[in-house]
């Protein structure tokens, strides 16, 4: 095992496991919200394949990157505090460096 | 070209669109009901990802179904009418030896 990777301990895996499955949730939620208003508004063939494409496209990309390896967790929670999904406060419990190298994610 | 290709009149391929595109509209709209109905009721991820199943499925099965190639349209009438979403009669114009063909079809 490297030394660099990153350790967490059992109450932290609880504190990630929520933060993904909020995170996930509301980003699921904002999705749902636009795949409704454009099923409610489609009128035509194209609209309805616009539709599919439209969820073929978020499906892959959230399988991708919500990414629960230990190795990505960093990563991917800095994408997520950076794209609105989640605060840094909701990481509270998590040791200090861990939250810090979140936060200097953030700011790249 | 093989003798047993079937022929089709310039008035003939008007009457083959037309009937081509109603069907097609038709069963498009039937879908796109659905598609709403699964929209409006999805309540999570899962029932998301069930109506994109549910859309990759039906696009691809109507792509491979309005074969508009004209040795297939004999079959792909007679599957249109089998199912409902083309009547016979919406067929006339075409020469008498086509119907049959496809009236023929529809009982196997």
């Amino acid at each position: 095992m490297p030394l660099t990777e990153t350790q967490w301990s059992p109450t932290e895996e609880k504190i990630v496991k929520t933060a993904f499955d909020t995170a996930y949730r509301r980003e699921v939620a904002s999705m749902m919200a636009e795949v409704k208003r454009q099923a409610e508004a489609a009128t035509s063939p194209d609209e309805l394949w616009k539709l599919h494409d439209f969820l073929s496209a978020r499906r892959h990309y959230l399988d991708g990157k919500y990414d629960s390896r230990d190795s990505m967790l960093i990563f991917v929670f800095a994408q997520l505090v950076k794209e609105g999904w989640l605060e840094i406060g909701e990481l509270a419990g998590l040791s200090p460096d861990k939250i810090a190298k979140v936060k200097a994610l953030t700011l790249v």
